[in-house]
């Protein structure tokens, strides 16, 4: 199996403790399932607060700690509206901080159609431009398609 | 805020239960922090349970519980190895379809470099052959790099 090859000081694995590993750092905000599956409606347009908690199948006091969570994160603005006729209510958006989130919902969805479902899964996402499939590639600014050995950990710190 | 459009018969979003979403399925898998901070270790060439859990700084109750659910749904296979002198040992490697779930990793960390930290994060992956930075991209299958607003959400069964 080809590993990330963790290069300077970072060799030492042992060495070092990985406490402000931004991959940590990023689950202590959506490291859990319902907050996933509250953005998957927002990325579906979803903005109210029944909708999330119904579409994304989980209790209301959960919904409700979610949201309070992804608000306070910065990765949905709440804001009021109202229809004529009807009370305010609040709406739920997501901002530019949350949207940048969307390549990891795209990475775990495209894992579960091709290894939990035999015949490639029940959705998918294609460019609307030209129909093709959309997947998150790994890839460096250069251009070149990558896989986990061709990968050096770096520090970026003296 | 851009939105994925959501197409043919999924146009109607109250109209159909996300049972099956492979993202949520995914998510039933590895849903938790402590089972993306194992699987970390495992990208970093971590393979002992010692390793693991001192590594990932989370309990040995919580990792032995969450290695075995990696190993039962096939992201990691357990196998025993013994040292000159030692006694036997299990060590845990991850699979193809363990492997499989990188790009999710890779943007949650490219994520928690840009978002979570004001000068880049204090590590990077880079592309051993060229040495530039690797991130997660979105890109269909034609080779266009693509964003929310252009996606469409299709369903691939009648």
């Amino acid at each position: 199996m080809a590993a990330v090859t963790l290069t300077g000081k970072l060799e030492q694995r042992d060495r070092w403790r990985a406490d402000d590993c931004p991959l940590a750092a990023t689950l202590e905000i959506v490291g859990t399932r319902s907050a996933f599956l509250i953005l998957r409606e927002a990325f579906y347009g979803g903005t109210r607060f029944d909708e999330f908690a119904r579409r994304a199948g989980i209790s209301e006091p959960v919904t409700a700690a979610r949201l309070r969570e992804l608000v306070e994160h910065g990765l949905l603005v709440r804001e009021p509206y109202r229809e004529p006729g009807q009370r305010t209510r609040d709406e739920y958006r997501l901002t530019e901080r949350g949207t940048a989130l969307f390549p990891t919902l795209v990475a775990l969805m495209q894992w579960g159609n091709r290894w939990l479902n035999d015949d490639g899964g029940p959705v998918e996402l294609r460019h609307h431009g030209c129909g093709a499939v959309v997947a998150a590639e790994l890839r460096c600014t250069s251009g070149h398609a990558v896989e986990v050995g061709d990968l050096d950990l770096v520090s970026t710190r003296r």
